[in-house]
């Protein structure tokens, strides 16, 4: 049926277009329904309905529009079609029936295509939840997710990589893994992701010092010049489906694991990585609440790596406390890059980074099975980490002589006192990172929180436990006030109801 | 946050807004999130983000702007709040846990309310399609339904009803049981719904004698006047869950049981509903396929109807053939008002509806145990209920005099001949429907099908098997090409492969 085009000046993010309810019905499209849009060529676009829409006219998302061609068409001819095949494969899921490689194959190219409405999209994670997915289904994900987006292949081999499961804040270790790594001769082209929920990502961290958008190119191209790059993964278009499978799962504080897994594995699958280490963070507050789950977790990435000719190591840490005592960009930047500097810095920051690169350097050859941490220290200590992140900020486009005294915070500052003497005994983690980002965290760089006093250290009356920055002065005062009415840090023989006054500095 | 309100000439159906990717950041708000629009009162809306929209302003929608008040403002207040607590209820779904019956008022109230969306509301009919409900909760669902829509109360018992489980073409029956039920003094306000795959439903065929569309006090008033009506329920605010529920389990190709149930049974109940009669069509092609899956649902619907105070029988009807030799609106008509003024008439159609009718009249009370058919054919054979159906017309503002000889099908015909002599060895409902709907039904009232030769009987060579009846000549065409290209009848001994030549007259 012929129809005159309406405009709509809005991007739907995939191709939509509206038709009025009596146009529907008499060419037998409902709500979800795709049709062809018939112009030069075929397009299949996802029906909507609204009666704002009058009859013989279609109207039609910028998105359409500009696949159309440069002229937006006055009319287009537009008929029911059928479904794409995957939303009967999103069926089979949910009637508990296993998919074939190509079924699910299928499902990950029509998500990144953008070709599943938000009902189909979400009917694929809640079943997936619920059913969960069998190891080969879950290969085959991950296969998937890889072979639709973009890879990255080296010529030289072996290509190192890391993955922290999130959930602990101030985890800034990947500004000194990749240049501990980088320095010892091995290849590693680190995407990292931007903090969603969390205070700062390790792509706003490195952000803080040089750029961080690169195409997949320009990061072989780098890795290939230095030895590594710490990027944003979210530039590239590597595994593009995990991001639009978190759109979907994130308003339902969902994470399935099959798909947990798939993401991580195929993230480190695209760039050709050979060996893999993956920090898996354990306890209250973090995705992995008890050692047993982790060690499932760890079996499970193992076996994942080992099908996809990926050699995995697993390390559990200790995740019920903030790594370091810094949350918010630029103040974790300034604590690492003082360790690198000066070999100063919190112990857990130093020991948790120096670990997991040990593993990398065993796994890659550069250290002796046992030998890998020390090997860790001593590139830290002897200033070749420092030396080769300067190189890594240089080839991304950063200055190279930034120190870390450089880095300031921002400059409104707020402190939370003890309101009696004692040990500190609670110790909220996800308070934390909500102050961090009520003061502006993670996009005023200059705001965060500086922690004082950790669970189990000992505290006077007025001593400071946190102290929060900000870049706006009414962003601080948000975050002081959100403080104040419910404390992140518990001292024993604290009152909880009494509100102590804040010094604003 | 102050934005700048940028107004999007779009309807949404539920209250939306529109942020730019860095304010939306800023505020920490992700697409799905909730946000508080405060002007002079506050509007809870779902976020969307879009880089169409430049930062410092919110694309509204128009169903917010029509909210906001009179005069869309031009700044607005925008801050994160959380989601509906339903998020959450269905959470536990997902995760195979049992609901209270407040959860369950919350979840439909915010479905009804459009508080939710469409990845959450899939998510809800995916678990429950995956899990079931207990029979508490299918009740509570119910009554949820129930009560978040308009209710229906009469001052006169019992109130009738009857329902049909879909799936039967040409299933008119409704047209013969509500005025032979009003006829024996008994009220039957029956809402009834159009077709949506079909090609005719109930309120379809009414609409072609009379309007039908009512308010829930008109129902009442129409029938406390006439003892009956046939209206369409999707123009009242009865049980309107319901509609929503279907848009988002019509793509998955999906209808829960316990929804099933829920949506039936709240329709009743809408109504004040006594005594319901309720048929199963089973057989190939309809939605029940065996008598065992029948006589289950059958038992499901009376224990839900005891919980809810309602007397309900079922009866399981013969599903695989249609009612009748007639699809599409006026042909329906023509045949249902044929029976109701000279008795003449396929037996399937007589048949099926005097025994529902006597069923009804047995529980009702007008007739003894066991008498309910007689009185049935009775009413019908004596004239007094195509009286009450000429009241019904009349009370609803159609013409009462009109008779099935006025009522003609869309003026271009075609015939499909049969390619052999014969027995009809296959006939496939769901291509006749699909030619029909082809033809142009049910939007073009004068658009179907109507069928000489049904399973079973003996046809000669070109003999016709359908005359295919549409109001324009170009969906005529259309539908003898379809008819042509894949047969909906087989003929024994029919050469499948064989094209015939179409006679069009």
């Amino acid at each position: 049926m012929e129809f005159k085009v309406q405009q709509l000046q809005i991007k739907a993010g995939k191709y939509k277009v509206i038709l009025n309810p009596e146009d529907a019905n008499e060419i037998g499209v409902r709500t979800g329904d795709r049709v062809q849009i018939k112009d030069h060529s075929y397009l299949t676009a996802i029906a909507e309905i609204g009666d704002m829409i009058s009859r013989g006219t279609v109207g039609i998302y910028q998105d359409v529009c500009e696949k159309l061609g440069k002229v937006c068409p006055l009319t287009v001819n537009i008929v029911p079609t059928s479904r794409p095949s995957s939303v009967g494969f999103i069926k089979k899921i949910m009637d508990k029936q296993k998919l074939t490689q190509e079924e699910i194959h299928q499902i990950v190219l029509d998500i990144v295509k953008e070709n599943l409405t938000d009902i189909e999209l979400s009917a694929f994670v809640t079943s997936s939840y619920i059913h969960g997915m069998t190891n080969d289904e879950i290969e085959w994900m991950t296969r998937a997710m890889i072979d639709t987006g973009e890879k990255i292949e080296f010529d030289t081999h072996p290509i190192m990589d890391k993955h922290s499961i999130g959930g602990v804040p101030g985890n800034k270790i990947s500004l000194l893994v990749v240049p501990i790594i980088a320095a010892n001769g091995l290849l590693i082209p680190k995407t990292s992701s931007r903090a969603i929920t969390g205070a700062a990502g390790t792509a706003d961290l490195m952000e803080v010092l040089a750029p961080v958008e690169f195409t997949a190119d320009e990061i072989k191209t780098m890795t290939e010049k230095v030895g590594g790059v710490i990027v944003w993964g979210g530039a590239t278009n590597i595994a593009p489906a995990d991001d639009k499978l978190i759109r979907a799962e994130y308003p339902l504080s969902i994470d399935p694991r099959c798909q947990l897994l798939a993401s991580i594995m195929a993230k480190k699958g695209a760039v050709g990585a050979d060996c893999v280490v993956i920090d898996i963070p354990t306890g209250a507050g973090t995705k992995v609440h008890t050692v047993e789950e982790g060690k499932k977790l760890a079996r499970d990435l193992i076996e994942l790596g080992e099908r996809l000719g990926m050699s995995v190591e697993c390390a559990m840490t200790y995740g019920s406390s903030p790594v370091g005592r810094t949350i918010g960009p630029a103040i974790e930047v300034r604590e690492a890059l003082k360790v690198l500097e000066t070999m100063q810095g919190p112990n857990s920051l130093i020991e948790k980074s120096t670990a997991l690169a040990g593993i990398l350097l065993e796994m890659g050859g550069a250290a002796a099975r046992g030998g890998g941490k020390a090997m860790a220290i001593e590139t830290l200590r002897s200033g070749k980490a420092h030396k080769k992140l300067k190189e890594i900020i240089e080839v991304q486009g950063g200055n190279p002589n930034i120190t870390y005294t450089d880095i300031k915070p921002g400059e409104h500052k707020g402190e939370l006192l003890s309101p009696a003497d004692g040990y500190v005994i609670e110790f909220d983690n996800k308070r934390i990172v909500e102050i961090a980002r009520i003061a502006g965290a993670p996009i005023d760089t200059g705001a965060g929180v500086w922690i004082h006093k950790k669970k189990g250290e000992l505290v006077k009356k007025d001593e400071p436990l946190i102290s929060i920055f900000s870049d706006k002065g009414w962003k601080l005062t948000n975050a002081m006030k959100s403080a104040e009415k419910e404390y992140p840090i518990i001292v024993e023989g604290m009152i909880l109801e009494r509100v102590k006054p804040l010094r604003v500095l």
